[in-house]
């Protein structure tokens, strides 16, 4: 991974990493070849754990001959079938009925559903925090700001509801996602499957192809299909929904950059110990989480973009490169967005709220901030009868705030 | 519109054209004074349909004022009040409660709308014609090929049901999409809306602001909901659905490119009297259609990626430019899909499948594309008793086919 | 145009509008013709000024026509030759030599020529008003501001400078472009041109087509060249040079919105009557130029990648949809760009620099704005000597500001 | 690296790994210490090779220390410090006067001469494969196709000579980047560097601290020049160089991959041992060099308009991301750019060109290809004489293959 110039690269952990990918490969083909024998199809000695013949370690080797086959599928079948002894009943039967796609594909979604549940974890403990200071700040007055300027007063409480409004878009979105088991063979007919499902006496071959493609994905614990090759809906819903969530993640982070201005300094980013550091100014305390967040969501539009571009330039029963920009734009993206998401959370949980200051600039404005309420005056019957005080021009501040914090208990039940 | 540089840009007649756009501001605006006269906060006298005050005509004047504010709503609020006549009861109330943000959110989402009504229409002839090829041609046994290259046989039906498979993937989402009304005020807490409701006697201001907007919302046939003044997740759902909409129509338009190759000639477009033609040469019958769907495929991801950005760079009550971008990029992703969904229509209405011609070249290419079949023999208890015939090893096309057709029949029952 | 929901659009005039590259195809047809002409190729009364024929008032029509050909060129040419009656010489030597394809790339080039006069001029203004800036505030000290922190002094003289290297950047980049016709014929190779210069007695029909593409691209004014139908660096670079151009606006716009915050208040727009007014709020004065300036500069990298994809995309001798994905986006970008270069000539025209509150709010940070030069006291013999005085903690800026005007003085010598 | 997702990484070696990068930063922290030595300010025990100290083995260290100061140069100068002593002459003299941000630019503009040297390399030896394909078959004739249908005749010959104009249009500007190196301090004013000039005793501090950023500069080979920390010209120009050689390069790969197609078979990528193997079908021989290079023609735009996207939202003296975004963007692109530039050298090598096809294609399709010439003859005095010959009907082919042959030689001229 590129891991020197995305600093923060390591909360992602081996997340969608080179190394998982490769173990997620290698238990789709045994997956496959427990299906095959269990379908009578492969005699009971050929399968096994190919995760003891090939992993990580083998790195190195896999990615040094995927070049000539174009995708690392066919280096990491060569080696298992070295390793098993390819006239051994593993190595025979191994990969017998898939095509690389497959297999990729397949390990793909292996791995996004990993990334899913951690990005889902993440949301849940985001969204209590931000529900927490939603309600709490509910009646905390500050200035609401539009175009760079000083508009009408707000409550810290409802600029939070908006940012967990965002959050909610996008965690509503991950529960929602299907990451199917792609089993298709060389072009999505499951002809080889069917044809090794004959040779070992399958009166319905197709039917039998059908359920090893069936029991694999059940193994695998991915929902089973119709083969999708060259339909990437799946790829691009999952590169949208990733992308939604650095979305909402930027916008919070964009908000507290601004704030967190010393000639505003509303919020701060918890000063943890050596954080936010410079290299020469020792006064600095930078926002370095919030930095971190919004270089994450100025970066993901275009690689999501990228997905759309390979979905669309699909083409054949398999497109000729198309399909080949995905594999690292989905790494790319997964990665970031769980760091992201794992510095959004932290950077929730630590948020200081400086509300005096809110309040301070927020009452040294009010002749601005209140100039729209002047200036509904004369449609009442008494010109001018209108107060100053700003936490009396809130509006139905309160009751949206209720209406986000109902929505998040709603997806906190659902996600418990 | 740039109707010029896009030809067939007339297919979209006047969806989300700026005249569209401006008669759903005024529609937007209408509703919303209706509402006020509903809840008895403003004169029973102020209500009027204002599409007789300020239309179409009024383009090039709303457009010429619109730098000053920086959309194009403060100067038809401007237009309205001058033709209602500032102190009538109608200019004096109108937009009373609003920002401009409100009311060009509400207009795009008006617009959206029928987008989406005519996104859904053709997507409905769209799948019936797609199902009706899949299940003719499941026996059209055709040259499956990848990365360019002849690789097993399968039958057209198939590929016509990956075709459909896409199509049902995008045009599924549309039917889930939600457009809210967008109805806030000027930092989203309905403060004004609350302030003009309590002027007029109101006793539960706030409560009387959230019921405007819940009625002008109802009235123009639209959600209501909190404001989402910064949470772009409608704005970028929309723009994620339209594109896997050219996704989709690109990945056939892609296929009907190549096989309509006059060295593969499997697939003709439908030879309508003058399309295709050259400006020069006399014989040629270019496939436009395809061409003219594939630029919309290949130019859509940037577009829609636009919209997470803007999303993304949120800051604040309102963001510093973000919002600005969005509309011109939902303007031209809209229309450009929907001219790329009648160019499909009508594309798939026509397409003229050369069983022959498949059947010869996967039959002159038989050794190649059995030969994985051959690899598999060694399998078997009789090695070599495979067939060469190519409709024997298709696999499960066949009930793959009839999943697609099956998901098809549930789509247009749900549809119609 | 879109000139609804893209403000100030009208700054770019006819800039590449519609009309003008419609005017600019029907030119290209007219230098053709005339170059046919003086070869003897045509007869003498073939050649006309085909403006006199079909302009501006026949957009619709010619646009309602350019579907079934894919492109405008072909409606283009069957109303020229409609109008000049088929049988007629004009009629009957019009566009022969020709393909579309020359004539479209070859408006467009006309058309970007007259955008980046335009450009060259706006430059010129900026760079001069920039140099005034960084000059007269070169002792306007000021906070630094890194990561959206204080960090060291500077003066308001070198951030000016700083933006005006990013103009210059941009500025010299328009002074190299190079806009070549485009004649190629058909497949790039001239040949109708060579054969109809054969049918006219030609003896060297080659050197013939070659003059013919020599003296027409002569006759508009453009460098002639090999054909480079799928070499797009012509228009690649086009498009860079313009976003780079917005860049550099976008840079300066960000700084204006950050300091005109009015928690900084360091900057002002100038108050033009009526500009930045809001829709509810008297109170707003809204920076909307920065806004405006700034939208484009969010929206400007993904329409150039779009014309690099176009290049990346390109096929045969003509491709199936990449080239026709240019036209808009060409169009797009150059308008918003000459619209954005307006914008901020007007921005940095009337941009008030509100030196005190500079001043004081660097004096009441002087503590932190000076740790790091505390922070080397121990480097020298004497720690601690450090003066706290702002002012005299400015290293090189002179001589940078120096440097910097120096370039824009030798642009300016250059543009003049 | 991500290599296993982007087969064929290796090749680029460690151009701008992130081992190279970190030597790099190591490289201009040395010639900083050195410069400070050189022009009195340090003492002369103070620089040594930093590299004796920190290297690619610390590279865990260095990224998983790096999100706290957000970017890898404090955890490099920390461990730099910590190893040299921190109280040695080394440790206290090494970075003083620099900023995080001049380190990692610098570095990166060291990566990227290296990445340049290798491209102009690659492309040394392409366009004289290229000029020898364009000059051997300018007698080659084969079918013109445009919008996927075959048009006019054409020779090879051209069509590799429009490949190669690509080719230079990309070789030609990697010719004329400037790559300058940053040394600009915490706010670019070079404050700090100043202030060790002063306290050493230097009594024109200002110009000790131009003279030791010239200096610097110069021992790392780079040109000096005014900071430019936020002017991001120098980031964007590389990007879009960088893209436009793998547009180039996507182009001729498309061709080829187009015309290896079976049924098409008028090229095919020489068929090294092992390569283009398919996981399955044992007959397949897939294009996979092409493949892979038209795959990093896909991805590349959007990259570089991230490079863009940056530029365009710096604000202050340093951004608050986007500059955070930059780094990964050019490791990406720039590395496969290189691989992409190596696998097209590669395949041009060895690219066969099966002419009796090409003939045997055309002579067939004559009828068609001569159809515009056959509309041309009514110009004639003698309608009907024109030859049915293909090779009689090229054009001025023959002369535009010199030009471009002339320019090649131009170039080969000035890169040896």
């Amino acid at each position: 991974m590129t891991a020197l110039l995305w600093p923060g690269d390591e909360r992602a952990g081996e997340l969608m990493s080179d190394g998982a990918v490769l173990i997620a490969m290698v238990a789709a083909e045994t997956a496959w070849l427990a299906a095959l024998a269990a379908t009578g199809v492969a005699p009971a000695d050929a399968p096994r754990d190919l995760a003891e013949l090939v992993g990580p370690g083998d790195l190195t080797e896999v990615t040094g001959r995927s070049e000539a086959g174009g995708n690392p599928v066919i280096s990491v079948v060569a080696l298992l079938r070295e390793r098993a002894g390819p006239h051994s009943s593993t190595g025979r039967w191994l990969h017998r009925g898939l095509t690389s796609q497959d297999v990729l594909d397949t390990a793909l979604m292996l791995c996004a559903r990993d990334v899913l549940d951690r990005l889902r974890a993440e949301s849940a403990t985001q969204v209590a925090a931000l529900a927490e200071l939603a309600d709490r700040h509910r009646d905390t007055v500050m200035a609401g700001r539009t175009l760079t300027q000083q508009a009408v007063p707000i409550s810290f409480g409802i600029k939070a509801a908006s940012w967990l409004q965002g959050l909610l878009d996008a965690a509503e979105e991950l529960t929602d996602l299907t990451l199917p088991a792609q089993f298709g063979g060389a072009a999505g007919t499951l002809a080889a499957a069917a044809e090794v499902a004959a040779l070992s006496g399958s009166v319905e071959p197709a039917k039998t192809a059908l359920d090893l493609a069936a029991r694999a994905a059940a193994a695998l614990g991915l929902p089973a299909g119709p083969p999708w090759h060259t339909a990437r809906a799946t790829i691009t819903r999952l590169g949208d929904a990733l992308v939604r969530c650095t979305d909402a993640y930027g916008r919070i982070a964009n908000d507290v950059l601004t704030l967190s201005r010393p000639e505003i300094a509303e919020l701060s980013e918890s000063a943890a110990a050596g954080r936010g550091g410079s290299s020469t100014m020792p006064q600095k305390v930078n926002p370095v989480l919030s930095v971190l967040v919004r270089r994450a969501a100025l970066a993901g539009p275009a690689v999501a973009a990228q997905l759309h571009l390979a979905a669309a330039a699909a083409v054949d029963e398999r497109p000729d490169g198309a399909w080949h920009t995905e594999w690292s734009a989905l790494q790319l993206l997964a990665r970031r967005t769980v760091v992201a998401a794992a510095q959004t959370t932290e950077l929730l949980a630590g948020l200081i709220v400086h509300t005096e200051r809110m309040r301070a600039t927020a009452d040294a404005a009010a002749a601005g901030l209140m100039a729209e309420r002047r200036s509904l005056a004369d449609l009442g019957p008494d010109p001018g009868s209108g107060s100053n005080d700003l936490a009396s021009y809130l509006g139905a501040a309160e009751e949206l705030v209720d209406a986000v914090l109902d929505r998040a208990a709603r997806y906190r039940g659902v996600g418990s």
